[in-house]
């Protein structure tokens, strides 16, 4: 049972979230991370409610497992500390705005030239090139700019954010990918690569639909409201006791929840096709409503589900954490603290492999500079 | 110039988004795909509107530059080609229902028996394990049942989807993490695994502070609007003509912002931290909106992005597919036709690497079987 990723070392001086979350899902599959953090206050989320014991949960969930060690990069001795990391690690991550590594003497350029095998993976705004590489970004903004925004709520009224911050998340899976495909390549001789992420043209990579409908038709969609727009039926409808989610994907599909609701309509022209359903989504709405209204979400829930339609409530966070299926997979996971106790809860690793344990608990989070003594044992006394 | 995943081929039995989307953003990375469809109507997303000239925006961009081959795995004739691919691929990707694959003899337990380097990647609704892993689910689903539809739309009204389909895109990312962990690990020398990645699970690892505020406060977050609930300022605000963002996530940032906007409240023990200024976000938003009201959106963007403060406007995707950071970054990539002309757009690759081109193009999409006779003369006559 090994991790796949056991034996790598990622030197990780990244901060708030799409940067930590990256080198997270990384660790959970067997890297070890050094997080390098700036004397005095560290990682600004260590400074994110919520706290317990004077602790943040949120710091706790993106770092569980990391070891930490606060380095000045202006200062010569902290310069040596971090150099002699360089000449131990697999991969460095940064999520400096553009332009500061470089400065600090560290960039791209200067590291692959040392270390010819070390991977470089950086996350920023937008990205180390184009006219506003040097701007500063944070989750909303490119949530907002990226077009995600202008997609996600009610038809007629403001848009709202992506409740998760996926302008970073999203960032830095692609930063975590990056990395990886670099990593197999240099496992067959290559040398290491820059991978230089942008959270903006993340946001962009997701779009999906939005991009074929804007540059197809002309006309970009606007907020989806509780449907998918290429989809039908594909969205919330209401029971007697509340909203539920029917999600038919396809011709069969839609022939199964006909029958389930003993609603004789599959054959109608307007809704024989996908493409008919889309075009005629809001009649077939109250068709279907007017058969689940008289019903409890529970009842057409189970209903459905029997006859292999997709189909499901729409859950808060303490009911998903509660969910029977998300607590078999593992995936609500403790963070101990240091001594060996349940502090925090955080969600589990998604990425379940084959000859890899997936463990319940989790390391617990670093002090600010908490390592600093086992990593200059290490480094004075070779590999641990 | 080299992709760092040239050379490896992955067989891909997955059809709408979640599959497809993990195998794009491999393929873009060097990999090569052959995509095995059913015969007669092949993935579903073919039907998927919009078209042009008959042929579906939405398949082009998710299937671009792959093979494409019919199979049915119910036919013995069918099944010797399928298992002649076997002995020449890396990865084996699908999407079904899991049992699917088991039914058909093409399990994880026969193939890793058969094939011990061949690494088998799953994407399904709940996973192969837990009370509903035969349970078929869409993004929709996962998104209502996981939790994030809860915490995204306008407080107190009904929840909304988020407009881009992230119950399947961040599941085929987490899927392309586990197949190039795997990957990097049998470089060194390691079998192939199994990775089981579940959407639902996925949604679960994206909640970020709703995991946090949930288990340590014991109430779950509801829809955040326009606004990050763990940090402040960091939401839209009203300018004389309209909505834009500042996200100012630091005391130093947020220090910035007052300072610019001449609003002399950074060291009011209200807003000290961010802490204090989560507890004070009403108060803190009308103080901001009673400076920013007096001038354009424009103004405002200008003014505090020279400041150095993250803001951007709320853009719709017609007008994020032409912002100059997004073209300048490559980002909107044309889909060629057969005969070599632009005949779709899509996003491009948000993965930037050193040594590796990143084409302002892609290969067409395939037709329904139309690499057939390439592939079948592949396997007679050895490795292309």
């Amino acid at each position: 049972m090994t991790q796949p990723l056991a034996g790598y070392i990622i030197l990780d001086l990244t901060h708030v979230l799409a940067g930590p979350f990256c080198t997270m899902t990384l660790l959970d599959l067997g890297a070890r991370v050094i997080k390098v953090e700036k004397p005095g206050s560290g990682d600004d989320t260590r400074a994110f409610p919520p706290f317990k014991d004077g602790k943040s949960a949120y710091f706790a969930a993106l770092n569980h497992g990391k070891a930490s060690i606060a380095l000045d990069l202006k200062k010569e001795e902290d310069c040596k500390t971090f150099e002699a990391l360089l000449t131990r690690v697999d991969v460095i991550v940064e999520n400096f705005r553009p332009g500061v590594m470089d400065k600090l003497g560290y960039g791209w350029d200067d590291l692959h030239a040392a270390f010819p095998k070390l991977i470089y993976g950086s996350v920023s705004g937008f990205g180390h090139t184009g006219p506003d590489a040097r701007k500063p970004a944070y989750d909303m903004v490119v949530q907002a700019r990226g077009g995600v925004m202008s997609i996600t709520g009610e038809k007629g009224r403001d848009p709202v954010r992506v409740g998760a911050s996926i302008g970073d998340i999203v960032a830095g899976m692609f930063l975590a990918q990056g990395i990886l495909a670099a990593l197999v390549d240099r496992e067959r001789g290559a040398k290491g690569r820059k991978v230089d992420v942008s959270m903006l043209d993340s946001q962009l990579a997701i779009l999906e639909h939005a991009v074929a409908i804007t540059t197809v038709t002309g006309k970009p969609p606007g907020p989806s409201g509780a449907r998918h727009p290429s989809i039908t039926p594909f969205e919330t409808f209401h029971a007697s006791d509340g909203l539920f989610v029917i999600a038919a994907g396809n011709d069969k599909l839609f022939e199964k929840l006909c029958i389930t609701l003993d609603l004789p309509i599959s054959d109608d022209a307007r809704f024989a096709s996908n493409a008919a359903r889309c075009d005629n989504a809001r009649l077939l709405k109250r068709l279907i409503e007017a058969v689940t209204l008289e019903h409890t979400r529970a009842h057409w829930i189970a209903k459905l589900s029997a006859a292999g339609v997709p189909t499901g409530p729409i859950q808060t966070v303490a009911e998903a954490l509660k969910d029977p299926q998300i607590l078999a997979r593992n995936m609500v996971v403790d963070v101990l603290d240091k001594n060996g106790r349940a502090a925090f809860k955080a969600a589990g690793n998604p990425i379940k492999l084959s000859d890899m344990t997936d463990p319940t608990t989790r390391r617990p989070a670093p002090d600010l500079d908490g390592s600093r003594g086992e990593i200059l044992r290490w480094l004075e006394n070779g590999r641990t």
